[in-house]
């Protein structure tokens, strides 16, 4: 039996053929997340993955869907990890996927160092702003902002738990592109994907994408931009299938998403 | 009366309605020079414009037909000054365009401190490779290889010579763009407006437009993407237009090109 609460609903995840508990007035996930699950490298058979800042799980759902690598999502909000855990549980992948409730600036209590072959990350997207500015209420205000970990902080994080050639992948604003590439760098997380994402053709980019490999080379590759919507304001194909999708076929997986 | 030199021929610039002395064994220009040519912000009746490492000439005379301001170009390889100082006199520029000889690392022996408002740059690509591994002919290694001068010496060059909110373009690869987007901070021009240039659709990006505003602050824009090919393989409408265009007519010049 599931348990929803207060003002949660069970949204489906309709490519993957599973269900998410939401809340509009705690977290509801973003099509950036959706657009980071299939951006990153996915081990399929062997290899440990981590999502950090998992908000309500939908990273580690969505990627569940499609390994059967284990799966560690770590959340520092009680009220979001209680939600992905009910949401995990109703979907069956419990034997999967855990969700840690805990803080990545002390990723080491929580995570083993050199680890894990994967890491992704949606993290807080802005600066800390003033107290009285900040959006009102707090489940938002922690996970848009940058009031419990920073950008460095999660990057930080990242490399502590991955072993070496293990891949990081983040989603962020245009606006921290080269915050993200030269923390990423300090970090030994060396930037090599890189993908924008445009809103339609003929727009600017309003989000981005990026891989960096422990301890590799220098070598960046700008992928093919990546279109939300098409000039009907339709959703492009591309990212339809994302959402709507050919479903998460775990016994014909293809090595890159 | 034009004198050519060995091998040298005098090309067109369709959509200038100019002409330009290339020589394929000294320097040709690339689609490269062109591409940035016509990102860069361009004043148009007021203002100076410097061209760091100004090869043949083509990025200044391509901005002369579109402006009414002094261009300043410079070039280190003699042979290739005086290349682009026959081109600007036959297209009769040479009230507008003056070139110097002299080194990026020297600036200051050639071109005032805090004096311009638009600073353009297709630096050398490549590292300096070993000796042995050179391009042979000295001309295009020293065009193409950073032998005499490095990235961070052209930033350097352009940070020195750029007023208080002037803007520095930059044409470079993918592979060098966290370095680039540093560097540019380092010496004070921070990065705002970035395009890819990708050879056609689905493709990685292979080339990198980039400006900076001298003592900007932080807010990167990521252009939409330009393509160089259509599915056909036919220069784009847009690469199409620069090349053989609309032609450059200076009475009725449009801000931002």
């Amino acid at each position: 039996m599931l348990e929803l609460k207060d003002d949660e609903r069970l949204d489906y995840l309709l490519a993957e053929d599973m269900r998410i508990i939401q809340s509009p007035s705690v977290f509801s996930f973003s099509l950036d997340a959706v657009l980071l699950a299939h951006f990153t490298y996915l081990p399929l058979q062997r290899g440990k993955i981590v999502d950090l800042c998992s908000g309500n799980g939908i990273i580690p759902l969505l990627m569940g869907a499609r390994t059967n690598v284990p799966i560690t999502g770590v959340e520092i909000q009680e009220r979001l990890h209680d939600m992905a855990t009910r949401s995990i549980r109703y979907n069956k992948l419990d034997d999967q996927i855990e969700m840690k409730l805990g803080d990545v600036k002390e990723i080491g209590d929580l995570l083993h160092h050199s680890h894990y072959d994967v890491v992704t990350c949606n993290p807080p997207y802005f600066d800390t702003p003033a107290e009285d500015k900040r959006n009102e209420n707090e489940h938002f205000a922690i996970a848009r902002h940058e009031i419990l970990c920073t950008l460095e902080d999660t990057i930080e994080a990242a490399a502590f738990v991955l072993k070496q050639r293990g891949k990081a992948a983040f989603v962020h604003r245009p606006g921290r592109l080269l915050d993200i590439l030269s923390l990423m760098r300090k970090h030994r997380l060396e930037p090599k994907r890189l993908r924008f994402v445009y809103p339609k053709a003929g727009r600017e980019a309003n989000t981005i994408l990026v891989e960096g490999i422990k301890d590799g080379k220098p070598d960046l590759k700008i992928l093919p931009p990546l279109y939300v919507y098409d000039e009907h304001g339709e959703y492009t194909e591309e990212v339809r299938e994302m959402l709507l999708g050919k479903g998460g076929n775990k016994d014909e997986p293809t090595e890159k998403l």
